[in-house]
């Protein structure tokens, strides 16, 4: 195991990227994408079963987390890995993004924002300091910076004050952080769908200096033609040799076109939550196993697939389980989605490695122009 | 693999039996827990984990399956193993106790039972000929005769009247059967708490002639005291030499006692369903992970237990993960219970073999006596 924070590119193709990030805690290979573990689990799945779908690294959601059980509560029992059962590296994020879009109450200052959970309605604080604070508690491998991210639609004024806001806030997360081998801390840039506040940003995060560097304030509604606007020209105001870590996406051609763009990591809770939902991601696009089609179908959801979903079961009985409410539905499916995204993720790793990554996208998308194979 | 379903007694220890049933799909270790697996699924479980637990077979229900997918489709689709995953013998019950328990607007009559979905309010019917095709269309490797359980309170003269209809409708469910080497058919002995109408019923199911002899009509709200008051003596009507089982039973002391009564076999959905409530089972006594006492105890539920939940994780985080409503909490309890009851019959089964059953029971109710372990 390394000792240090550290990241080696191993292979370029295009402006994508293929590499390790070293951790104490163990290697993680990019592009990476990192299952959400909300509050203390990935919804579902026992985290032995999330490692053997091939994931190095999970999220955990310092919102979630500082609420219930409370960040003190977990460092009293040894660290959210421990408490958790999950020994790979854990990235947290700020609590910034979850305060936004689920808290009530929320009051916005330049010291940081307080606010009432949104689970017993209790009142809370977060601030840069405190979110550092947290994670610290929380034992995280990979720990963001605090930031805010304005709510859309927002003018060019209010996403550049915004985005000045955090990056003040990056300092103070910065400073807070301190020095800790062997914990990285990240920087997120802001600046919406406008170049030269992402060009701003991306300057004020390089001139204090990061571990890591992630795009923040995408995959919050402005569509995937203005994600992909930003991610043509955004990663490359970042530093070669640090990891770029794409927040909150996505769904599987998400994906593939931000690795295209120069990302290197990746997470959402798209995979698990639409597993919840009798949605099965395949390598020719999302079926609604409730639909009734699959009623009486013998085969698997996806042929070949080495998930357990797909190497004991029927669709017929995916349509079964998830028509009567089975918990064994929410598990099946989860379990084959985040197969699946790992799978995506090797191959476009694999392909980054062999210079083909133009032929593997091709392929990703002729094969979803083909649709779902048909009913028998 | 046996060919044939057949019956060894391995030793005995006052009226207690161990032994092993087999049959073509595998061995049924006895005294057997059967677990659950309602509607094509033991709830939160996946089957591999089932049988990691050391269960040798499961118990589907035939009134479920036969309104939801319905039993052709599962035919259809290779039967009910395949249908689920589980390779291992599934015994089936008659449907009979679950009209009674669930649908609506029944009607009962000599010929059987009309009534209308707890579902959708489709109307359906069943009698001794209909759901010996049914069981047979599942694939079931243990085949219940098709019988009628009274509500209570009940007089004798209404017990006397159910039975005896059973008791018919066990010589057509006989008939309806047939011949089918490597499948068992089991008679299901009725008549209440009244010894007289125990012991007719078992003669009427002795002159049939069945491959096991259910113990039907307890564990239905008579209390332990009756139930253990009957089988004192209804174990006795029956063959010594095919198995006996006690259907819907129980709580773990309940089934020390009907093991010490002389009973092989039981179910119950009682550890899935607690496990899903937060309940856990634990040599001394159960245990509800909801309360607040648990919330910063890093132990685990039992110390020494080698199911998952135990080895992998502690109070604290069975708690959290329960308070939370997450599906792993669900999981986790679902794979301990499971695992305990497993251990119980295992613990069981080599008292009896050992002729030490008395100093097995002994400790059992001694160490349940002493309560949970101390908060920290």
């Amino acid at each position: 195991m390394a000792q240090r924070f550290e990241f080696r590119l191993t292979a370029t193709d295009g402006k994508a990227r293929s590499g390790v990030i070293s951790t104490p805690r163990g290697d993680i290979r990019t592009p990476a994408f990192m299952p959400v573990g909300t509050a203390g689990t990935v919804k579902a799945m026992l985290p032995g079963s999330v490692r053997a779908t091939g994931a190095d690294i999970l999220l955990g959601n310092t919102y979630h987390l500082m609420l219930r059980p409370t960040a003190e509560r977990i460092a009293h029992l040894g660290g959210l890995h421990r408490f958790m059962n999950w020994d790979r590296p854990i990235l947290t994020d700020s609590g910034g993004f979850q305060v936004m879009s689920l808290a009530a109450l929320r009051k916005l200052t330049e010291d940081g924002v307080t606010f009432k959970s949104h689970i017993d309605g209790s009142s809370h604080s977060l601030s840069p300091e405190r979110s550092m604070e947290i994670q610290r508690l929380l034992g995280s491998d990979i720990v963001m910076c605090f930031d805010e991210c304005p709510a859309l639609p927002a003018t060019d004024a209010e996403v550049a004050t915004s985005m000045r806001l955090s990056m003040r806030w990056a300092q103070r997360s910065r400073d807070a952080f301190g020095d800790r081998p062997g914990h990285a801390l990240f920087g997120i840039m802001q600046g919406g769908v406008t170049r030269d506040l992402r060009e701003e940003s991306a300057a004020a995060l390089r001139d204090i200096g990061f571990d890591g560097y992630a795009v923040g304030g995408l995959a919050v509604g402005e569509g995937q033609e203005a994600m992909f606007g930003v991610l043509d020209y955004a990663p490359g105001f970042l530093p070669e040799d640090r990891p770029r870590y794409l927040m909150g996406v996505g769904k599987p051609d998400d994906i593939v076109g931000a690795v295209e763009r120069g990302i290197d990591m990746m997470d959402c809770v798209l995979p698990s939550r639409s597993g919840r939902t009798g949605q099965g991601w395949t390598p020719r696009g999302q079926v609604n196993l409730r639909n009734a089609r699959h009623k009486d179908d013998p085969r698997p959801l996806v042929e070949g697939c080495g998930c357990p979903a797909c190497q004991g079961y029927s669709r017929a009985y995916l349509h079964h389980v998830i028509k009567s409410d089975e918990i064994i539905g929410s598990m099946l499916l989860t379990w084959h989605n985040l197969h699946y995204y790992q799978d995506l993720m090797q191959g476009l790793r694999d392909a980054v490695e062999a210079g083909r990554l133009a032929a593997f996208v091709a392929a990703f998308h002729a094969l979803r122009a083909q649709g779902d194979i048909e009913t028998v």
